[in-house]
């Protein structure tokens, strides 16, 4: 593969290797990467479900390619912004998976009159008015799925509310459409057991099914009924009566998932480059120029039993320091520590030298770059590069 | 002022007010900004003292030149970026005050060779001989500042270790330049009652003076002795032996100033527009599209006597609802609340009114963003937009 010449203010050769790059930046493992993605296809594949990947944590079209069953989708996005920049590549099937706001809906239907079967998302009454008068403004019926509350943690009617649901649905096929029952476990990332997670699966399934039912028997039938989180994606026993499953995390794991028994620290794809820029000895310090700006303020292994602190830190190939974490983190100023309690020497690292650091959440670590600098398992050849966009 | 229409793609009407914004959005009272402005600029004037304002805040030309004493600087930055962005801007007096990688010192000379006073920083013998072994290279004298560690929150040579301050200096001067002393009161961020934050000021003005003594009893002559943090900025009494103070986030302030006291909430320039689109009413939840992704995951409020959540709401005028924050926050979706234990009532905010929430830490929500959009005190009208880049 050639590498992408496409940013003419580049200073990287044809041949650059890790050594070579600016730091911090973002490196992205495609091994890794094309092993995660085949495992829950796999595995997806053999319960008969669809995957419907959820595009927020790349950002990327290249990326999107490799991880959608086809390059038209199906696919999930967060913004409207990653649905015109999907739309742009040639993606055609794809859920806005956030509450639509009415003043959104004009966006919405320019989409959808360019080609593109972009469906919203909704659970209030209001909502799905919006949506009827805005497909009779545009003169098309523009479809929504309603949102499911199947454990407390954020949006979504709860499946047994069955008026609520049925007025929505009435509210939405008046001029729009009613596509379906969508559904996030959320709290499956406060993790447990292995049996934890799949009754959170289960109770994700349960909600959706239900719905569906209640709705279908108002004579308001839906088509598409999608569960979706990476933790019960990976451990749903039965996905009996869904029919697609979104997922977005997966494609490059990260501590969470790993704290969480979801993956192995050896399956995140994703890693930040930093250089060390000092050392405060006495305090067993090594300062590097990864900050929370290139890592993300995200702490989400703070609550989880191996707190990460700011990610955990890997020599140039990848391969974990024992108890070696970024301890603390300013703006462009990352603290690399021995985790505490830990009896771990601190890595003899001299100015100059570089690390890769693993990240707490790869969506808000991805989040701050913009690009991704591709390599292969521990080569440290950069064999092509990936914009990722952001923006609403 | 007119409005900027750079961006072919912008929907925003000549006549845009806050309610035509695709949200979530940056918006930036400039009436604040200037105020705060003012405020330092008057009392490091008063001082007789200049500023060397922090543009890693900001990372706008615009807001640049609003900030700068001169369109030429002197300023402070963060990145290497933001000292070709500026300096592409007609920016001549800089320094990057992050300790520098040896790897980092051709595209230094680069800046410097076009006309540019871009001076780094160090605290280590092996970067002062990258500096000087570069700087033969390139055969011009690299000015160097040495950091000096204040407070021990992170990077800098103590000033009472005497022998490693000479030995750097003598090592930069050999074929560099030796510019000064610098440090940054970290600690400062702890707060506490005005004569704590004066004893942080005068911690640090003491600390790069007895420095800069140190270094010119060895022959080795400091001219420009720096110091900068936003809280000790507003507080020394003294600032006797100190040429110029570095601060950032002055210029908007954010929740966790206030916090500290170094501001008052109306002080505070920036904030996110956002959209709601749901409720959970048993919860008393009110859902926008206001998440982490555009406030941030900072939560500096955190650890302060008033958790302000993930931020501080406010009505589209930018007046904050008593006791209403964003108690919790996914990629996309917000969740306002009532504060914990206050007996406030929930604002009643329908689907698609718009809220404004005050970020915990303008640094980290305004790099979630691409455009400031400009308005002023109560005015619903957009002025202008700025631009803000990000990256390395």
């Amino acid at each position: 593969m050639v590498l992408a010449t496409t940013d003419p203010t580049s200073r990287l050769a044809a041949s650059a290797s890790l050594e070579d790059l600016e730091t911090p930046c973002l490196v992205l493992d495609a091994d890794r990467m094309d092993r995660n993605v085949l495992r829950l296809r796999s595995r997806l594949d053999a319960m008969g479900v669809s995957l419907r990947p959820h595009l927020k944590t790349a950002k990327s079209i290249e990326v999107a390619r490799r991880v959608m069953t086809s390059p038209e989708g199906p696919a999930t996005v967060s913004t409207l912004k990653e649905a015109e920049q999907f739309a742009a590549a040639g993606v055609r099937d794809m859920i806005y998976a956030v509450g639509i706001a009415p003043a959104k809906l004009e966006r919405v239907a320019e989409l959808r009159a360019s080609g593109v079967d972009l469906v919203v998302t909704l659970d209030t009454v209001q909502q799905a008015r919006a949506v009827a008068e805005a497909s009779r403004r545009a003169g098309t019926r523009i479809p929504a799925m309603i949102e499911i509350d199947c454990d407390g943690h954020r949006s979504g009617v709860r499946a047994t509310d069955q008026a609520q649901l049925v007025e929505i649905g009435r509210a939405l096929t008046a001029d729009g459409e009613l596509r379906g029952v969508l559904t996030h476990a959320g709290d499956s990332y406060n993790g447990g057991s292995i049996e934890a997670l799949r009754r959170y699966a289960e109770t994700e399934r349960l909600a959706v099914v239900d719905a569906a039912r209640i709705l279908d028997a108002a004579g308001l039938p839906c088509p598409v009924v999608s569960v979706g989180s990476t933790p019960t994606a990976h451990h749903a026993t039965d996905l009996a009566g869904v029919t697609e499953v979104r997922a977005g995390v997966f494609v490059f794991f990260d501590l969470v998932m790993a704290g969480l028994g979801i993956c192995q620290i050896d399956d995140i794809a994703l890693s930040v480059l930093a250089t060390i820029i000092g050392h405060q000895r006495e305090k067993g310090w090594i300062i590097t120029d990864g900050g929370w700006m290139s890592l993300s303020r995200d702490r989400g292994t703070g609550k989880q039993a191996v707190d990460q602190g700011y990610g955990l830190v890997c020599d140039v190939d990848g391969t974990p320091y024992h108890d070696i974490i970024v301890s603390d983190a300013n703006q462009e100023h990352g603290i690399i520590a021995v985790r505490p309690g830990s009896n771990a020497r601190l890595p003899d690292l001299a100015v100059g030298e570089r690390v890769r650091i693993l990240p707490n959440h790869a969506c808000a670590t991805a989040a701050q770059h913009e690009t991704y600098h591709v390599v292969r398992g521990r080569s440290h050849v950069i064999e092509t590069r990936w914009t990722r966009f952001g923006g609403w």
